[in-house]
């Protein structure tokens, strides 16, 4: 499995209207706090229905049990028929997650990358420098994160597997030290500003996947050439761009959607000069996508469905 | 596991205000024909949350496959953990369309059934009369269905199972014949007219179950003295109920929710000369109790969940 193409292809899938995508269902507890989320969708005249369902109990870190878990269910599109259950406890939307980024990276990033910048130091801030295009030969890392036992266990771990990795004083020396800057917090204030993205760079923004998170300053936003969603109808409504349309600073007719700017290269960065943004929300098409080229990885695994 | 008591206990529930119910997801197919509905659902402050899968496709049929199947994830709603996956493949759907059934029956039926009519002659035909609290002693069935062969062929397994069973000559007579009638068919017309339906006479409406279907003529609502739904909110738009309505047959503001009638007696049959309506469409709460009380009876079921 090439997750990175099959993710492409899923967000072209998306921004052509082939994917039914339902909207997601959820269950929200209080005693505990915790949610359980349904999505579920399908591309229309493909062979597979995919139904994930994840849950996020934050109290569970209390217990030493996994905040977070999930499974993914895939259904024959033809006769309803369960093909496979996929426990996977949340890692292919990690995967999904990571490889949007490095599709993004792939069509937006500049040529000459110097160092990789990265704002957090959890699963995705690991995923995304690892999942990324070989031609972004760049094993330079400036990362900076809130909590600094994370961040240097981030460094250790990065640094072994051959990362040069500089652990930065503040996002701000993240910005203006690198020309691939990759956001991954769930922050509820903006991190970035506008003034210290220099001319050339692109940000991705993998973190904001609500109305209220926010890592960059709306002026980023105002301040980009390009700036890139994979859904434009999430994005009137949660992510960077919904608060910097709020902000007054952007408005939505400007914003490009990813799968289209992967099927126009007229949608993409024009020169080395540019600054461009991907804000990304995540969406079941990337569900459907990893969860049947899993099952298409394995010949027999849907051998029981007509 | 006693269906029929957790069914009952999931009515009281649900008019109770404890379960919640979000809307229900699903996925529609053009090619084949086919549907995916997801009906997801806990009661608060229970143990267990719970999904349920349910696929129809009709050209399943022509591939010697069944038309419908499902399963249903039981998951805790104190740390999200997933408790179990129940492929039933619509099983326990059956079993708790029947326990409810059953209990309509419980609460409604006149105190001596000497005929039991049965409308329809299909897996709830047979589950609906075998599920019936062993209080209804009646051994003799009066069933009409639109395919001889399909009649003939639950006589004779209902026979078998030492039911005295008479094939009527159509509807009218299971009406005239019997004091509790349960109808369980796909009819897009009415079945059922009002002049026909003895006084003292129970009817379980089990078939209709949207906007569309219908088996009693708005007449045999009008006519009742107690319409009992399992949920008032779903009658609004679908079953009996919602075509009574749209006739000016009834107001919804006549009708019982049958939870609050095992809550209160008072919401009951108060005589044997009263006609009695329950129109059942099927709610969460019912797949929410079921699956929780198969596990329940499988006490190391869940032990890998904290």
């Amino acid at each position: 499995v090439d997750p990175v193409a099959e993710i492409e292809a899923a967000f072209v899938a998306y921004s052509d209207g082939r994917v039914a995508v339902p909207p997601v269902g959820e269950m929200l507890f209080d005693d505990p706090p915790g949610e359980i989320h349904i999505k579920y969708g399908h591309i229309r005249g493909a062979d597979d229905a995919v139904v994930k369902i994840a849950s996020g109990f934050p109290n569970n870190a209390g217990m030493g049990l996994a905040t977070g878990s999930g499974l993914i269910l895939v259904m024959s599109q033809k006769t309803g028929c369960l093909k496979a259950i996929l426990l996977d406890e949340g890692y292919l939307t990690d995967i999904r997650t990571a490889a949007a980024g490095a599709v993004a990276a792939r069509y937006f990033a500049p040529k000459n990358v110097s160092a990789i910048g990265v704002i957090g130091s959890g699963v995705q801030a690991r995923l995304q420098v690892k999942i990324l295009d070989p031609d972004i030969e760049c094993k330079t890392l400036i990362v900076w994160s809130r909590t600094p036992g994370n961040v240097d266990r981030y460094a250790f771990d990065m640094r072994k597997l051959g990362y040069n990795v500089t652990v930065a004083s503040g996002p701000q020396e993240v910005a203006e030290r690198s020309q691939l800057i990759i956001t991954t917090t769930p922050s509820f204030s903006p991190l970035i500003e506008a003034n210290w993205v220099k001319l050339g760079s692109h940000i991705t923004a993998m973190g904001s996947d609500t109305a209220e998170k926010q890592e960059l300053h709306p002026g980023v936003l105002a301040a980009a050439d390009l700036v890139v969603v994979d859904s434009l109808a999430q994005a009137a409504s949660r992510g960077e761009v919904s608060r910097a349309i709020e902000a007054g600073a952007i408005s939505l007719s400007s914003v490009v959607e990813l799968g289209h700017a992967i099927m126009d290269p007229a949608k993409r960065r024009t020169t080395d000069k540019q600054i461009t943004v991907a804000d990304l929300t995540g969406v079941a098409a990337q569900d459907i996508a990893i969860a049947a080229a899993v099952l298409r990885s394995l010949p027999n695994a849907a051998a029981h469905c007509t």
